[in-house]
């Protein structure tokens, strides 16, 4: 019998509206390395959602290529980027920024956020030419424990990245399932005008694979394709992306399977709540962490597939249970069923 | 009316065999990373083909990640690697090798072969801590203007690597064209005894994405996937490019389009030579680049898209034209017939 | 009336007897390089010194560079170097190790030192291709604050560093002021022993520039000159920084500067202790922090050049005050007499 | 017996009155990382020689180091630099550039020159994402082997990059030599003018070590001290490069010891000459490169050191004579009459 994953949001391939976009437009023949009209025409169903008609967009295969291949085209040699220190680019991208030469700092976080005083207190105290100079602020939303930033937060850190003279860059990979959270309190459009750069994630959130990367600020456009081919990340066939994307902001799917995902992890989480377990992080988006016994997750690991996170004392664990577009609802229900007799551990 | 593409070997999506594999397996939950079971499939048919069962294997999305991965991996600091001064790493991937710190010697070659001999002149040219140390043979099969290597040309190549304590890299972006070349007289399998490290070449020869990264010597094998993830070239979804693999080395399907590719264009070919036409390089894979009149270029690019490759002379210019998996006979037709339309061109 | 500067080390040109090595081996013909006959004397001297008769030594300019070409050279591409959250590299670098393309990870320290379990601690949380290979420890001696580790923490360093699979190496700056203080228990040629790679540094102690890399692992030894060519870091004339290590390891002059700032900056502690003053980290070579009042500070700032290092509370900050070889006695009765002058602020 | 050295042009330390006003100096106290009186005093005698009261100027210990520093600073990760074939960049700086991520083209030159239209030529053959950007043109001057730019090619290189939108850099490192001599027609102020940025070489005029980079082009000006700490470059005690440059722009020096250097070098060479021997390259400076028989250079090496620099036919190589400020006129005549004797050969 094979387990049932809760593993990520990336077990299954893409949701079906998506293969059908890719799947119907095989055969035309298209311009390469992104010049589609797939591509073109995702660019701008984008565009369009953004309010933001001259955005640069550019479409490349995952999180950590996006990342990386942003950071190189930001930063002169000597300048770094602030991060949390939970961040993705700081514990879990194998070095990929310092190897394009910068320097990450990890900043205390909270819940997974950065606060705009701690990131002013950290550029006073770069003043000479002894010490990188901090460029560039690294945001996930959601977190990578699964929380939200809020309007004011956001606005807040906007507002001193402006006055620091940072750039303001937000990592996406599970934007959808940000947005649509209760915790959140804004738009895409509205988000998107508080970023110098960010992306939209499609990997976690149905598709096949690909990430949108969405570059407002003027002066950060020109050449940017230099920057993707220089790092590997220009695709020949761009029009697999640029399918993914074409279904993704037809129709508002990006929101419905963001919504999906986070309903089927609220419906978890209220189970778990109502079972009197705790939980290691606010729940808001589609990765949420209640707090098991040890023993309760060795009798689970036999028929569920999740990440333990971490112990939080001798006998007890964090895990992470994380849920998407392809999550069904009876999965959910046998799971808290499954939790509810492995009762005694 | 829209033109009919020659320009090169990813217009179209994916043969529809592979975009099967894709979509049927598609709502199984697998691992992540290229730890997916189609992943694991593709690599055990990968192996058998080229009778290396120790082989190492991974899958990335494109060659210019291919290569820049490998170099990365295979090469110290002040060390280089060996190309021709027409090879695709020395001028058409943005400087990626040098973006990861190495040097590319951009070495004369003939036909875009390079040759054992002056691999080793430059190698003893090369003596002490002023120069870089050269220590990778970066070569193409097919090359980028259509040849192939012959076994001994490759044996010749591999011997002097040998001597000289350099590894040797083949670029396979187009290595089922080159096999399946009347020009080639070498099995796949005995080809990869000769390699150090090499790619088989997904994106042009069908697949949706996706390039296999072989490598058979054990000691370049440990931490391979730390580089992969570190440059951004480790899928979430990995199966993606795992279907198309396993696709493509089921029932010899990945030299059946190969095959059919070349056959296209031979008979483009030999339609042209014809009419007299004659070309700038031999005429050996699924790239021809015949000589035409300036003004008869002008004429079809009415019709046609294709790349123009180099003027020859004031009126006179070698262009490309390459065939795929997805070139139909009728095409083919079309095109020679119009090149006769253009008499007096 | 020009100030007296505590700011550094490095105020002063070069101790009298090193300007004469120089001197008067100014006019013989040399090869360039590192190569020449000075240089070869002071490699000689060295291994001598430290009962290491195969240990590779090379001579370069300053520590930041001594430190970021041992780690590139130590470094495969997705591997880090562990240093203290205070330590050089980290900090005052400018992003040094980060530029040749590898993590630093800044690491809880206690007086500027780092303890084998938090290293230990540090590597069992890095266990896949996802996050970087922590591949060698950095640590100073004495460190960023004064302080020295003893032969016990220095072992107890070397074996977890052994059990591990990691490098250790040293930043030896200030490595004359670390073995003559009171606080230590080993000789050079023990330290040494326990490193695989570390530098002992002319700079800070004496010497117009220049450190000394040492290399005791025989793996590490091959190709290093390359890299420090390629670095920028071989120079023509190599007898400069030659003459300077012949002449501190004639006689014992390298131990006696390094005794005579020592001795001056414990006059200069005990005159302060005795006057009441408290210190922001353990005395124990020539850099030595006490905190006074801000007033104070203001009072002092005006005959004296020093470093404020750190903010004690709203009210105190402790300075750093540094002796060397060039510290004349007079110059701490002066200060000592002006501090207790500054008194009621 | 030893023997004498023509091998280069820092076979002996410093020009005495160099000595001189680093000794005289030594025991001042002054700020560190260049920011001491003596390196002030230098960049005010530059600015006055140069004509160029806004020119940023830093000192370095070498002009591998400058180099990469430099284009580190002037390049964007996909910008590429245009040099020589026989470029120092491209042969000699074990790959220093490429280290800090960029490519070198090794254009074709004629004795050892770039000319404007070759590099206009490529830059024309660079048009989209796929290839880098050229960026910066670096030249030599004098070249790698002895030729001095005119004043017009100067000016038309100077245009050239004007008109694509290149930066123009000279290696310094013999430019004393190159603008005594009797081919170059303009003097350091002129030449100043027409670079972005250009390094005046101490080191092989007399220097103990130290090259100074003057940053004419004022946007690249800012933050460029960053760049020097980054990559290693910032000396503690940058009192002794600036010392250096204070004796060199003092009444004359840095032109009166490259004005001995070449009349030494012109001296040797119209003896050879008179003995009726041809030249590799035209002579022009303090580097020259008679052509001798194997025979001949086989007996002159029992006496002398100098470098086989190129191999001219089965039986006869191109040998390399540099002079200094060293070179005594005897050695000269010696070498003459000792190549008279080996007649025969």
């Amino acid at each position: 019998m094979s387990l049932c994953s809760f593993c990520n949001d990336y077990a299954e391939g893409a949701h079906p509206r998506l293969l059908e976009v890719l799947t119907s437009s095989n055969m035309a023949q298209e311009d390469g390395y992104g010049n589609d009209s797939l591509s073109a025409q995702a660019r701008d169903l984008l565009r369009r959602e953004l309010h933001a008609p001259e955005a640069d967009i550019h479409f490349v295969s995952g999180g950590t290529q996006a990342n990386l291949i942003v950071m190189a085209s930001l930063l002169r040699p000597f300048e770094s980027v602030i991060a949390a220190d939970s961040g993705h680019i700081n514990v879990h991208e194998t070095g990929a920024i310092e190897a394009t030469g910068h320097k990450v700092h990890g900043l205390k976080s909270r819940d997974g956020k950065l606060f705009a005083k701690d990131i002013h207190d950290l550029v006073m105290h770069h003043g000479d030419e002894h010490m990188v100079k901090p460029r560039v602020v690294f945001i996930s939303n959601a977190t990578e424990v699964g929380t939200v930033y809020t309007k004011a937060e956001l606005e807040s850190i906007a507002a001193i990245c402006c006055q620091d003279g940072l750039y303001l860059y937000m990592d996406g990979a599970r934007l959808g399932s940000a947005l649509v959270s209760d915790a959140s309190d804004l738009s895409l459009a509205e988000l998107s005008r508080l970023m110098d750069v960010f992306y939209v994630g499609g990997t976690k959130n149905g598709a096949l694979l690909g990430e949108a990367i969405v570059i407002n600020r003027k002066e950060l456009q020109p050449y940017f394709r230099y920057h993707i081919k220089q790092r590997g990340g220009l695709l020949a066939k761009g029009r697999v992306i640029g399918s993914q994307f074409v279904g993704l902001f037809t129709d508002g799917l990006y929101f419905e399977i963001a919504r999906h995902a986070n309903t089927m992890a609220m419906k978890m989480a209220q189970g778990l709540k109502d079972l009197g377990f705790i939980f290691f992080t606010p729940v808001q988006t589609n990765q949420i962490f209640p707090v098991f016994s040890n023993a309760r997750i060795r009798e689970l690991q036999k028929s569920y597939i999740f990440q333990i996170w971490e112990a939080v004392d001798a006998d007890h664990s964090a895990i992470r249970l994380v849920t998407s577009w392809a999550t069904r609802e009876e999965m959910v229900d046998a799971f808290l069923e499954d939790v509810q007799k492995s009762a005694g551990k």
